[in-house]
């Protein structure tokens, strides 16, 4: 969807000389654009039989809760270390410099249960390979993939080769 | 509305002795409570009239984004320090224990824009009116503001008195 372009930012050498920066918030920061955002995620994995939709904080819950809302399924919350208040499982992931816990609830999914990931942002991958971990964690099983953005140079798609994986706009560069 | 209050889970004693901590996990992650969460906060607000909708991370963009497709408004982020890419304003806010710091893009409002405020919870309404300060800081106005949850015993709504406040579930303890 090349249209949904026109509304990222690009921001050169953020956060380091080097990086280009793809800004979502010009995004969802127009109407249509959001919309476009939404609407063709939700078109790409139309085919996908799922019971729930997973969304990690915080860009995720941006595209996780409207397409829970429209689609009238279940949203389960994956948090940051220490922010859920009940049982949780955890993974730990690498990031660029150093790691990051990720925690969901115990009780926030049934053995068996399908599960659609929604994210912003698919690069190295390590951030939704990390949720589909704690999916399966609970005994529930990854339906599918979809993200707003995918930076086709860091090559996150062969880290979550297992799985259906959908985005809605693509960029060469990492 | 009390029949949200069946969604909402309560969790003696966390994350301290004494408090009675209200988890919204279980609200969206039941299909049924996100839509009446969701619902009754749109009806709620029907007669404001706003150009944009400022949510904060992470909890808030759980209840903002809905709203923002359901009504094609657009979609403002406030973040914590250092997410946003590119200028921002910042304002910083009492927490409990120490202080944080809340920012938003500089060129996110014009002048003159008139804001509905979404969030999870009404507390001390430390959060909201950080928020607000926010947005009149690049000279919007604050139209409204919508949360899920208000704990009443917290007196938030003082805090707000410039502006209209309005809460899905009320709660009398804090």
């Amino acid at each position: 969807m090349e249209e949904l372009k026109k509304y990222v930012r690009t921001i050169p050498d953020f956060p380091e000389k080097g990086i280009m920066f793809r800004d979502i918030t010009t995004v969802v920061q127009s109407a249509e654009g959001f919309k476009l955002a939404v609407d063709t995620m939700q078109d790409l994995i139309k085919d996908i039989e799922y019971d729930a939709i997973v969304g990690a904080e915080s860009r995720g819950f941006i595209f996780s809760a409207p397409m829970a809302y429209n689609f009238g399924k279940p949203l389960v919350l994956i948090r940051k270390k220490g922010k859920l208040p009940c049982e949780t499982v955890s993974v730990e992931y690498d990031l660029e410099y150093g790691s990051a816990v990720l925690e969901i609830h115990k009780d926030a999914l049934e053995p068996g249960q399908r599960v659609l990931i929604v994210d912003d942002l698919l690069a190295t991958g390590g951030t939704i390979k990390a949720m589909a971990e704690l999916v399966e964690k609970l005994g529930a099983t990854v339906a599918g993939v979809v993200v707003m953005m995918e930076l086709e140079g860091l090559n996150g798609r062969e880290l979550l080769k297992d799985y259906p994986v959908f985005s809605a706009v693509q960029y060469e560069g990492k």
